[in-house]
């Protein structure tokens, strides 16, 4: 492991319920994690514990319920939430991802004293960061590669999901570059299937990406989803860079830890995070991560563009959850590594949310993806690409989207649909 | 991918509840996860469908409740619980495990319909199955392996779980081998701190350990927990290897499935799946993962050993989810494909469960390991041990404890503390 500043601390904050004492399962939870278990051990001295135990950095009691929020718990009358916030020394478990996640998220959730647990937030310290190069494109290689210079990559998702043949996709990636469109993106359930083998794929669609890029002097980004084995990966990811492509992606909770640092370090091209399977982490809210912890170990093995769901989505999360979501993807790990991502916005969006996107982001350095958004402009593609970023360029200037559609009749008839 | 029967289908059951129609519900899902999205689409023909789709192969009403079991779901006055099985044709994915997982648990736990979805059953055909080696050694490997031919390997695990030396470890495992264990393992915590490098550690415990098997005619297995970056595990494999080591750690969550793969590929010891991290899957019943469709995953990759708690834990799962998760990894796969690992049963154990254990699996292929089960004995560690496996002599027998204990003296003081 490294051996810089060892003693420089991990902070992990969570949301706790118990039965118990609180004090007493804050103590278990750090002894648990660290260097204690359910019983009191002869090795365990005094000098070992503040060495190498966790320490409760803070318990607040911030309400309290007669139902417990998860079955199986010790029984009790009242069930006490609380803030906890724990710190390990980094010496620990060094500066591996891996080993970071067995500790902060590891046998917890399951602990008899606990009805109720999730990790809320997480605080590296520079001794932990720096042994990682973080993702090696971000917003600023992202838009070089796009050129997009300026407001939101407009994007959008090659449907149906799968079952389109690689020419058929290759046809729909060109009625989506006539449209003017700065962004696409494989679906997640496809990689390399029988009827749309991945080189098959990425030969026909590149040959139309690269033979409207020499027209437009510009290169519509594709996300081609490389998901697999190591091995795969590595070869679909030189495959895409071959064929001039600009952008890989990868559905994180599929491939691992390991995977996606292994991904991180090959890459030549900026890494497109999917979060499938992210509904299994979060939807309770008593249990698992809130996606500003989880998101920081993804960036920190590479990933470049990180999927956040979009205002007034069709799924369950909420705007409030979207924006938070967004923002820790836009906020530094800490004063010694930014290694900021670009947040992805989908589900459901049109351009009626691009003004309180940016408005609570205070910026556009995001990619926009919309189906129904775009596809079902009646003027088809280009004028649903022109309704959407016109909404954008409203949205940056302070612009009613009904002012701005007095002189976009693309936007001015979007508004009829979205 | 593999051209062998691209049409076989992978089925998934799913517990599922919904305040929709379920059929309607269950039409979304399967949509979401294959060919369909929110919005009918041009492309999406019905031949399309037909042949890509996932098909609803079955959907039974259950239960129903008032209350949503999920929050943020779809308003209404009644959810109804029901069986939903899913069926998918391999060829949308091909034999990969990590397209795989984002077809069957990915964008779907989330959906608004759904206020409460949990992956209960995964039933995966030889064209899938077959692109896998398995477990390299499985139980009769280990077996060998640890010199352990009938009823279970006899373990217990390194405590405190971090903070103690690498010269300090050695000595625990020095004093657990004058005991006679047949396994140790290193805590999930445990990997390359800076207290207890992962060289020096292996070095000094297998000193020990090679000096006592010459000793004794057979080698303790010790798991040492490799979990890290994939150069580092592959590292730390081969140097546990040219130690003369013979088992190997990794927290099968924290790694992933990239990981756990790759590790696969690379193994020539058994590897050791520690599942740190599990709560986050399953802790909540409307939730996220049964273990049954889970722990196939990581057999596939080449997992030889799977956690799956003890009877009577200390943490929040019942003895009848235990079972189920044992018996599960105990299963064939398939037909075509049998990669059965071994059970790990620990947390809280002594030889009360032994019996119960053997009852409820009808076999002894397992790997049984106590920490104060052992420790607590008066007559040390030796007598621990000895009393671990007389219970489990007698549970094998049809033996009852009692009787047992009438010419095992250690077993007899053990009953008083067990």
């Amino acid at each position: 492991m490294s051996t810089a500043a060892p003693r420089e601390r991990v902070h992990a904050t969570y949301w706790l319920e118990t039965g118990g004492d609180p004090a007493r399962t804050a103590a278990i939870i750090a002894g648990e994690q660290s260097s204690g278990t359910f019983v009191a051990l002869a090795h365990e001295t005094a000098e070992l514990k503040e060495r190498s135990g966790a320490r409760v950095e803070r318990l607040e009691v911030i309400g309290e319920t007669g139902t417990p929020s998860l079955p199986g718990a010790q029984p009790s009358d009242r069930y006490r939430q609380c803030v906890l916030e724990l710190s390990w020394p980094v010496e620990n478990f060094g500066p591996s991802l891996t080993n970071l996640m067995s500790t902060i998220a590891g046998n917890l959730f399951e602990l008899y004293a606990v009805s109720g647990l999730k990790l809320t937030g997480l605080r590296l310290p520079p001794a932990f960061t720096s042994a990682f190069a973080g993702p090696a494109f971000g917003i600023a290689g992202t838009r070089q590669l796009a050129g997009v210079s300026q407001g939101p990559l407009i994007g959008t998702i090659i449907k149906p999901s799968i079952g389109l043949s690689a020419e058929e996709t290759a046809q729909q990636v060109r009625e989506l570059i006539a449209g003017d469109i700065d962004f696409i993106k494989d679906d997640e359930l496809q990689s390399d299937g029988g009827r749309c083998p991945f080189e098959d794929r990425v030969t026909a669609v590149m040959r139309v990406v690269n033979d409207a890029a020499e027209r437009r002097g510009r290169k519509a980004m594709v996300a081609f989803n490389i998901t697999g084995d190591l091995d795969e990966m590595r070869r679909r990811h030189d495959f895409v860079l071959a064929h001039g492509g600009t952008c890989v992606m990868v559905c994180v909770n599929s491939i691992g830890l390991v995977g996606a640092r292994e991904i991180g370090r090959h890459t030549q091209l900026p890494i497109h995070g999917h979060r499938a399977g992210w509904g299994t982490l979060y939807r309770h809210p008593a249990l698992g991560w809130d996606y500003a912890p989880w998101q920081q170990v993804w960036r920190l093995a590479g990933v470049d563009h990180l999927h956040v769901n979009g205002l007034d989505n069709k799924f369950t999360e909420s705007n409030a959850s979207v924006i938070a979501a967004a923002r820790a993807v836009l906020a530094p790990l800490n004063s010694a590594a930014e290694m900021i991502a670009m947040p992805v916005f989908s589900s459901g969006q049109t351009g009626r949310q691009a003004a309180p996107t940016y408005a609570a982001l205070g910026c556009a350095d995001l990619i926009h993806t919309a189906g129904g958004g775009i596809f079902g402009h009646p003027g088809g593609v280009p004028a649903g690409v022109e309704a959407l970023r016109a909404a954008w360029r409203a949205a940056m200037a302070g612009t009613p989207l009904e002012n701005e559609a007095d002189h976009t009749p693309a936007l001015r008839t979007a508004l009829g649909f979205w």
